[in-house]
């Protein structure tokens, strides 16, 4: 990652690890997305709002790269940056860091877009200003 | 709830809630457990290094009620307190309240036991411990 | 249960198990509320149509007796009853049986009601039909 | 896709959904792990049985493109083609149709390997023999 324009510390929970003892594969991507939704607050832009509103912030697609398992107890940095990358599209790029030796354990790029309640590609004017700036 | 042992502090997560925008009956369990897990460790007791010597701690049944939903971005507290009900049985009350005002969320009762590796009920040590005082 | 008014057969995934290779008690919940879901579907009543209108479709009690861990890979059949309480309350009985051997895995009451979009009590009308067969 | 070599047919369940009534991101990561397990079964491997002999087939990469939400109801096919990428790796190209129309819901490129009790990457022969195949 280039920049680091948002942190969050977050801690395994028990009941996300499977039969291997490690995370869930799927589990990482609600680590991934409560990340994104809590910088989009920090900015004042809600997730809940705009569902509400009839805008809908859609993933459509993702590059997820796995290094190490986070297992039982362990607290963790999910690390996001964002950039613009077409009219109508943004990407982020994020990363989680084991906080005990700062290891790499997941490398993620997430491209998402604005759908408005008729379907259509639109982003909210509060997601176009964050990404002027 | 008689007595406040434990406390834990959490947040919803967007994809905990579900189509009604609200978080899933299930997930209030997922809450309970995470309270429960981090409340025995916060007593030395490990959940996940107990399962890896072969003693299960197991729910034996669970009493919930829901007085009022959680939605996007509300935090509450998790409460907890811990009586033993039986030789081999002991029972967590709990209640789920919302930060902003403390109106209850949800109660409950666990009822649990531990189970060893030839499947037999059996409490380890250090629960047998933490019951006696 | 008295009587069974509807079964739905299932199988446990490998990601609904946990670190005990046991299915996570929390997914339990997931499979009673899917089954009650699909009995209602077979009434002509989608939950998410309700949801859709305002009518919110909610639990206020569950009692779970857990009887006996699902594994990797195993069937099981979800069983359901239904009988109304009181005027705004219904109650359904459910019971998870393994398919190899019949046996029980767990028996669940769960209590609902209505809820319009006002926050009231109110039993959708294709619900109160549905309660006085 | 090449060619398919399992298909599973699955249905959406109501809690899959999240506030926006499609189903959450994560949960096709699930659905995709899910096939994965059913085909090897297929091929009389199991997920379940490896992890207890302390071989983990892990993934180390994802790919998914999402091209169409699935919402309360909707049924769907989980297609699947796997091939050997290197001496270790392998990779299942996966993808999901709705069941109404064929439409594709998402495309997904699952990179895997497997990991001994020592850390050390390792395929367990009956992995080895079936990408032989």
């Amino acid at each position: 990652m280039k920049e680091t324009l948002f942190s969050l510390e977050m801690k395994v929970r028990d009941y996300e690890c499977d039969m291997q003892g490690r995370v869930n594969n799927a589990v990482y991507l609600n680590y991934l997305e409560h990340a994104r939704h809590e910088f989009l607050l920090s900015r004042q832009i809600s997730f809940a709002d705009l569902a509400r509103r009839g805008i809908n912030l859609v993933v459509t697609r993702a590059e997820l790269d796995y290094k190490l398992p986070l297992t039982s107890g362990e607290t963790f940095m999910v690390n996001l940056d964002l950039e613009r990358i077409s009219p109508l599209r943004f990407a982020f790029s994020q990363e989680i860091r084991r906080t005990s030796d700062q290891k790499l354990v997941l490398v993620a790029k997430i491209i998402a877009t604005g759908v408005n309640d008729r379907g259509r590609p639109e982003l909210p004017p509060e997601v176009t200003a964050l990404l002027a700036t």
